[in-house]
């Protein structure tokens, strides 16, 4: 099946060229969810580019018969970022005009949905999708209204236009699935939600870490928070129900490569949760391991990161998956002076246990930077 | 008199040396306030080095008998921001590992203290000096807990160690004064708190901002928004006290230069202002015009910022300063694109009426970057 | 008349967006010399898209027969520096991924052409125009092999992709004029080659100086290096003839600004050098004090830049266009220490009596940052 | 044995703050040579402060009658270069303020000498310490000009203030180190020159790149090129000496990271050499492979560096350190475009034989940007 394809200008450049993202969009023969997926929001994270120049090979092999629904994909979904350079480094983790995380500057409904608990009182009899409607029309409406403040005169900075234009795509979708790597160097493992972990097995991957404090503003919150806040409510109420809406940010490796495996697990993750959502009917999916795989779900907020205590070189670090106990030795810092002394070599232990997931590209630190994180 | 110098380090880098500050201390005969000054926070805002220059020329001059307690002088106060550069720019505004604002990261009291009510119930009936030290105490111990921290294995980053280090300089103040300037270009003027309209007259500018909404995290924030927090607290509990601690941002024209008239002013109002204040006792101050100044002051809430609808080059801009009116022409840009077609001019008229007091630097704008400000 | 307007793709990004250049070019309704007109190679010098957004408005009103001759201009000719950001300044004065200034990089005929001398004695006897033609065949041949690097498997970098767009447009021209100004703030003058003063005089800038020395592989060099050197050959075998070609850089003011007055000398200036050179048929020029015009011209050998002798604050520098005497006060550093010392004010004179006609932006400098220049 | 240890301010920064290098002076018991070993001009290239800590913790452990002459070692060479960042990247590869790579920075007497032919003449039949005594004063007289410029009111930029402190250290020195790595991934390998070949095989590296060609003003070029100069004007007088001078850049490893394979080979490289050279007696040295080794000498004007044809992602891209044949497969592109079409994947096959050496860290490139070396 051939996707329609639609390109979508992002930001006209003081030269006057303009810079577009380009959305693919299959459309199954029958009716069904939206997938929304994406990847390089920021711009050293590009590893989702190839997940999914590999899914639009393989979409482009089966028929649409086979797709229930949509799969929309935005690859380089943030030419901004991705384009930022200093010296051959991609350093498009903060827009350079106001400091801003690329992916810390989304809309939020739940922020201005002030009387949600109104709202879910005068619902909570009607069936669900009732429910979702009434309440999707309200963020709809909300939403709508951001394109008056960017077509004032005084207009809107970059930020906001940018992110009306990304959620736009996705503000209805059902599954959205955001494409990130470390801008480090990283495992394999995703972000997830409390009360999804079911779904989260479907990617397969070994690691989750469930989102129990919000930075605020993330692409994968955005989505999903009002929805969660809603469910928060009405369970309050005494109706427990839970929207099949869903929001994951897959975090594939390292930053400025794509390697290889990781591409291969992130494609076959997808495969497997689109199946097992029903959204694909493909040989091989889903994968039977979904049932025994048990991946490890850490909260957010046990990770530990470390930081250099003094300026230097760190060397003999631990390699990046081991798993430590606490007091094992994590790195050194080679640490020079300008006080005629030697330099000297510091040892750096584990606070507590756990897994080295995370760890920096440079080894060259000033006091206070960032060297490794444990989950 | 002369002051007593401390030098603090407040970074190693990765290269072994270390970046300092540096604390001009001059201690009255008399005991009485605490008066503490700063300023180059954001790396091009180098304007009140020159005013801290020249208070401290004024102050060797005068005995100390003339000092009521002591006043507390830092210049250069962010190293790593003064020494940022690209090209020849100062680019000081955000931290470049983490993206976050220079004058966003300070320690907030009012967002721990989970028990203020309490707190205000349990001293209502005290006098204000005792009310003050009992609610001193809790700040203070706190604070002291975040060196725990920073003195852990995985250390604190570097936000946290230098905020740290600012902090506890102030944290014993009865006002702070942080002398900015626009990173861009701009007239004089003040940031103050409501409740304080009164002093901020000291000054003598003509125009004051009043922070009716917070970015969050600001130095003058982070130092005053407990108290003003504790003050509303007895307030609904019937006891309307006003404790004597102020906080300030001078914001004294344009970055990257010290414009003579904006350091005169400054450093005209600080001193009328410590003097107001009863902590010096100088000739010529307090300035009779103190009296009839009647500056105009408007809320955060109330200000437009314009951002370039389309990129391009801006000409025809209203002059710094200027009163417009609704419908005025504010700027113009000039379009260019790559499409085989004209340039073209497009004209901006003013949403409401106002003046013009901030400017961007920068004639070439990307699509929704920043063009102008009116208050 | 109207322009045939050319769009060429000058960089794919990363992204997979493109950057362009527009070429608009005016044919006149007789044959005549070929006019280049290009602007902001320089990102922050904006100052000539100005001025040619006015040029071709004013080509726009003129009749087809007014015009002898081609004219093409090109604005934001370089859409790489134009869009390089860091916070809000452009800083797109060298490319970020090798470090060479954008006008540093141009291919010069003169360094490959080893037999120049053989050339000169194998034609000195043919007219003018037979050398020409000759010279520029060479010049071409060679240009045209840049092509086969580019366009190997190997590929070349960006600068060499880039200079061969910009070259090929303006290699057969007759006279070449490149918009700049400074990146820091200047007054307006022009940059020009020896042998070629009268025609400098056309411009009606007050000031001129004059290549006697290169920093090599400026876009103003790079076209008319090969002509001056075959001039000289020709001279040393006696035969002193002159091409009637012309390489201009002209510096309107200050960067990231357009100043109103530096667009309307600029303006001025090319209409009646375009009028003087025949090209152009229209009222009111060439203007009458084109003859008594005397411009100040002096050699860049002879400019003084002056560097900031320890690190600090600048302030009282002379005005920008001020003429000193030696020994005259330039400017006063406020000098801060780490060493537990009172901050001291350093003068600094001029070693030799010009005109200070550049002026750094930043007045926050590290030890051996730019200050001024004198010519 | 124990170091002397120098601190020398390099720059004082706008702060006040300054940034130093530290020397570690290792004086042999016994007269004899001075090598100079510096590490980490370019920011990103860190390795050299390892080996050369391993290098003090090895000279504390010997007695100083096993040193003949003196071993000067500089880590941190360079701290602005060290301490640039953006993002958390080390970017320290140009100076922000003129865009000079750190590397071509340095003075070079041989541009200077007007009249070597002259000198060679007169001092041909001298003794060759002779020779080399007088030569050596020409260029210390005309290194010590330098200062001149310096001290004047006008000044110096930092670069050449920068060099002269660096130089200032070795310019009486017989054996210079200077250890770099790729700011990229790189095997190990070294820079030498011609007439070198023979002590270049006591480093015990594989590879070796012979500086047939000049970029210009590289540290190591500096240092000798007077004296390559000095012998080729002898040797066309008929007198063939060879003075026992020796500059070598070590290229150990990739960017950002200490690599502990690449700092080992370069500790024994280091000791060999300066074994073989006479300068240590110690045990176990010289290691006996130094006679068989056979490393690989290449030109480096045969180096085929390859440029990304179009803007995308590189995948499946040989390994470091592949050896290839014309023809055979080096990378790929995913070429994205904002034209409504699908990715397509794009190869880029090897136009010659040779080594695969060095390899981009970033894999998102615009078109023009660099990917890998052959040699």
């Amino acid at each position: 099946m051939n996707p329609t394809i639609f390109t979508i200008p992002i930001q006209q450049l003081a030269s006057g060229d303009r810079l577009s993202i380009q959305v693919y969009k299959f459309i199954g023969a029958n009716p069904g969810k939206k997938a929304y997926l994406q990847a390089n929001l920021h711009g050293a994270e590009i590893v989702g580019n190839a997940v999914i120049q590999q899914l639009i090979e393989f979409l482009l092999t089966i028929d649409d018969t086979q797709l229930h629904g949509e799969i929309w994909l935005v690859p380089v979904c943030n030419p901004v970022s991705t384009n930022q350079r200093t010296h051959y480094f991609s350093t498009g983790r903060y827009n350079p005009s106001d400091g801003k995380d690329w992916n810390r500057i989304f809309w939020d409904f739940e922020k201005e949905c002030d009387n949600l608990q109104e709202f879910a009182k005068s619902h909570i009899n009607l069936e669900i999708d009732a429910i979702r409607n009434e309440y999707f029309k309200r963020i709809k409406t909300r939403f709508d209204k951001l394109l008056e403040k960017i077509n004032s005169p005084s207009g809107a900075p970059f930020n906001e236009r940018y992110r009306y234009q990304l959620q736009s795509l996705c503000i209805d979708a059902d599954y959205v699935i955001d494409i990130h790597s470390s801008s480090n160097q990283a495992i394999d493992y995703l972000y997830g939600f409390w009360r999804r972990e079911e779904s989260a097995k479907y990617f397969l991957l070994d690691y989750g870490i469930l989102l129990d404090e919000y930075d605020g503003d993330a692409f994968d919150e955005a989505f999903i928070k009002p929805w969660l806040a809603l469910e928060d409510q009405l369970e309050k109420l005494g109706n427990k129900i839970r929207f099949d809406i869903d929001s994951w940010t897959l975090e594939l490796g390292s930053g400025m490569q794509m390697n290889p495996e990781s591409v291969t697990k992130g494609v076959r993750g997808i495969k497997n949760y689109l199946t097992q959502k029903g959204m694909l009917a493909i040989s091989g999916f889903p994968l039977s391991e979904t049932a025994s795989d048990n991946p490890t779900f850490v909260s957010k907020s046990r990770i530990i990161k470390y930081y250099a205590p003094v300026g230097g070189m760190i060397q003999a670090r631990v390699v990046l998956g081991t798993s430590v106990k606490a007091g094992d030795k994590l790195y050194q810092v080679i640490n020079f002076n300008k006080q005629d002394d030697l330099p000297i070599v510091i040892d750096i232990c584990a606070e507590k246990a756990g897994l080295v997931f995370d760890v920096s590209t440079n080894h060259a630190l000033n006091e206070g930077e960032y060297v490794l994180s444990v989950m």
